[in-house]
């Protein structure tokens, strides 16, 4: 039973996102979470560490959670996106006092030993800056062969966000991601092209707080502060809900379509900085194609997806 | 009367989609052309000289055409667009024995003179790379205070279409269009973002082929030769008739929907190279906004200018 | 007679080392002076333009003088030299009222012209940022064929004088020293490493200070100004005088011993912004030598012939 | 007493001149060598690893030996150094059957550990691409301030040798080295200008040759080898021993003469990629410095340091 599951790790700095991203994951049968390793992004790294805590112990998440790197591998960090995600990372819910225990490994060496231990290939899922990944896939280069997919959610072949030309999870360690998209494995990209299909809009909230679940009411809590964010911050309505595209897409492909294409990082330290040219058009014909970029949502299989993955948690 | 006309300068690479620009303005009662200058481009300088010089002839327009730039004015040029625009640039007509004659001044200095002698503002509009018009600017900075605007074809917010970053006329000067988005004169910027919208279908060449002057003659002649291209180039069903979006918002602002952001050109000479960085979500709050960008079309207006002003011409 | 004369244009800034050149250059038997363009550099295009008036009025030097551009090709320029210039750019001196007239001709049209009306070949002699010549190269790639040789002042492969990479000429427009340097005409750079052995020190001053003439008296004002800054700025003894090395090699290359080697140009953008890596040990055999670069001087034949010539104008 | 010494770790990529650092640094009673952890560069990370073990075995240096990076932390690495080194990358002496084993701790791993289970401060003395170090610093970053001193071999302020601009093991990782120069922590950097001081010429392999030692046998074995390789390669009588002066410098830093500078590690991806621009002159006032960059070699004790140390080992 177990082995037929997909096997995956997901890398992320929760962030309301990331939270939601690891509720779809963490009682899919399809899925097999191994565990949640965390990174600077959202929030500084202790911050996102301790959400990253607090939502295990909140939905009875029984898997180890490791603390990854509190920089880019190359560059100083960019500011934290508190006007988002709040001071805590993840203002919103209310967590009871925490007992779920930290595990004493570093994020690299879990995923290079959880990788590395495996009989079957793992899956990455980063839903952060890739400094985890890249660093993982640096020091051991033997992963590689072992990871069946890195599904991450970054970039963007249109508009930025953080910058006009790059969004923030690949801006935020540029470099890292240059170390992803050119390790030879499939990267599945959920850029902003994709993520800004996935509105968070009322009506969806109200939707959910029917699933009187914990992960329903956690969803709840969090989209609620999300979405007065968003409108607040950009004046929009709905806000995008990046993270939980991913594991949208390993539950059901079907819900997004990609298409195959070459994608290169920009680390020239220029204007452009971060940025996915991703060649949409096939211009360039000397380099493989080295992604899945997502280009189109089925919004109503994903928003039911999240609403069939909140109803597998515990009723309140 | 005449005081009344806007004064423009077209600076082209014709090219089939500059033809139809210089048809559009050629005969407008809004636009006084000024003259014509020519830069390296859609094919050598020489080519699209004479190009210009044949589409004046065979129009009957009477204004000067000076030759410009071969080259950018830093790096060396790439490959000219042979895929698109024929083996001279501006294949699919045929053109009697040529009579008209260059004006022997340089683009640069015709473009200088012209501005500095015209007792009103001038409006530049380059549908080419921007060499010409960078050269003009730091030759002589005085013509600044006398340009109106800079209406141009370039650029993309969204995918480019020589490299996944950057579109042909800005990449292929992109230094020039670093002078020209820095000038401090008002940008418009006329992106494959909005000329992508811009499609010529066999419908569109069917309508046009019922106006039964020189100018319908000659568009039903070029876009013959350009749609087979682009279908058999791209495969597509309609070409993008780039360039005479730039002259359809100067007789009409109303057809193009523009927003105003800051523009920042990519010169590093990495992956991004010529990216035109539109900060559609006014992510950058430390610069002031530079440019005008094109974002939607009034598709029916637009076939309605160009319908509108191939008939201003010569009956055939 | 003339005709064995070699033929040149200065192009420069002047500055006090600039001033010297032209010195050197005026009244030498061996070169024809067939005029002197200006260029935005160690002070503003105003200033600078003036001080060359200034100096051939004082010298009774019968040679156009053009101005020319006022900032780099694509990026603005740097600030100007004033610490080590002055706010005139040639403090020190004293002139006459200025009689002598600016040539209504714009220094880019006045290279271009006096090159392609030469029966000959002319060498180029810039000993400031290359604008004024990469421009006129772009703007009429024919005078490729009738330059002879480029001998500039410029770069280094040491270190640096602006930044710890690069060198205040080719700092201030690394895209038009870009353009020089693959431009396939011969190039040969008086880069700092050259001419950080041109010390000018007092003694050198007490000794061109015998020699009674127009141009001694001004060498001797300029140096005792530049010295004295050179010393309250840098804690240096002797100020390097840059420029004039590239007349010396004119008048007798056995005095500046050169190596052939590949320069490449960075115009990144980035740190290293405006280097000229030269390729002294020959590591890169993919590419031919486009320059000559000097590594020695011979003090003692540089003075001889700054003195030398300083003997050639008129007693006082 | 073994308080006093100070504690060292080499990171190296044997090598001729690492293994004669190693030989200086295990015996000298003023340091305590903790380990030697290996990275690509002259050689593959395999090659340089079993040299490593081969140098430690012959000359009985009981510390452990750990393997790290076999390329860069974001770009592939460059070719190796097969034309100086040989095709093990250490060619010359013939060493007996490896029988000392690699210690299993990656080498980040083991830099980690050492310097956080270490009472007083550690000095890291990378002779080679500096990945090890920079994904220790990043992975740990506690480790920083039990970080003494960054010794380094690399770089260069005036010509580089593997391209114009770049030193090798600078170029080989030069993001690595931009971590590193960035760390807050005081570097000492042996770039190339100090380096081509301490050439081996034959004079000084005769004279290490009385030194009747296993360390006196294998240098002469290593440099007979090496300085052919120079002498054929570059055409030099005598080849830089670069490494080494990094232990010669903490064995007696009078021997090094030191400026303080800034440094920055140019990462654009342009033609100085590599480069690291130090700041000789003291021009950026806006910044600390970060370096003491070496610029003279006092040869004669850097000779009597090699043969003083080379004495140390048994006798043969």
């Amino acid at each position: 039973m177990s082995d037929q599951r997909r096997k995956i790790i997901i890398d992320c700095d929760p962030g309301h996102d990331d939270a939601v991203a690891i509720m779809l994951a963490a009682r899919n049968p399809k899925l097999e979470l191994l565990g949640i390793t965390t990174v600077r992004g959202n929030q500084t790294l202790e911050k996102v560490t301790r959400n990253a805590l607090n939502i295990c112990q909140y939905l009875n998440i029984d898997v180890p959670v490791c603390k990854g790197l509190g920089e880019g591998i190359v560059r100083m960090s960019p500011p934290v996106e508190e006007r988002v995600h709040g001071d805590s990372g993840l203002d919103g819910p209310v967590f009871a006092p925490l007992t779920k225990e930290l595990d004493p490994r570093h994020a690299v060496d879990f995923i290079v030993e959880t990788v590395m231990a495996s009989d079957t290939p793992v899956t990455l899922v980063p839903t952060g800056p890739l400094s985890n990944i890249a660093m993982a896939i640096k020091k051991e280069p033997k992963i590689l062969e072992k990871i069946e997919e890195i599904v991450l959610m970054g970039g963007a072949y249109q508009h930025g966000n953080v910058t006009p030309a790059a969004e923030f999870n690949i801006y935020a360690d540029a470099e890292a991601a240059y170390v992803v998209f050119t390790c030879g494995r499939p990267v599945v990209m959920m850029g902003l092209d994709l993520t800004r299909q996935a509105l968070c809009y009322p009506e969806v909230v109200e939707r959910m707080s029917k699933v009187k679940t914990t992960a329903g009411k956690l969803f709840v809590d969090l989209m609620h502060f999300f979405c007065m964010t968003q409108k607040r911050v950009f004046g929009w309505a709905g806000g995008p809900l990046h993270d939980p595209t991913t594991i949208a897409y390993l539950i059901d492909p079907s819900c997004i379509e990609t298409k195959e294409m070459y994608t290169e990082i920009d680390i020239t330290g220029g204007p452009s900085h971060g940025r996915t040219n991703c060649d949409y058009f096939n211009l360039r014909t000397d380099v493989p194609k080295n992604s899945k970029v997502a280009v189109k949502l089925d919004v109503d299989k994903f928003w039911d997806i999240v609403e069939d993955n909140l109803k597998l948690y515990d009723a309140i």
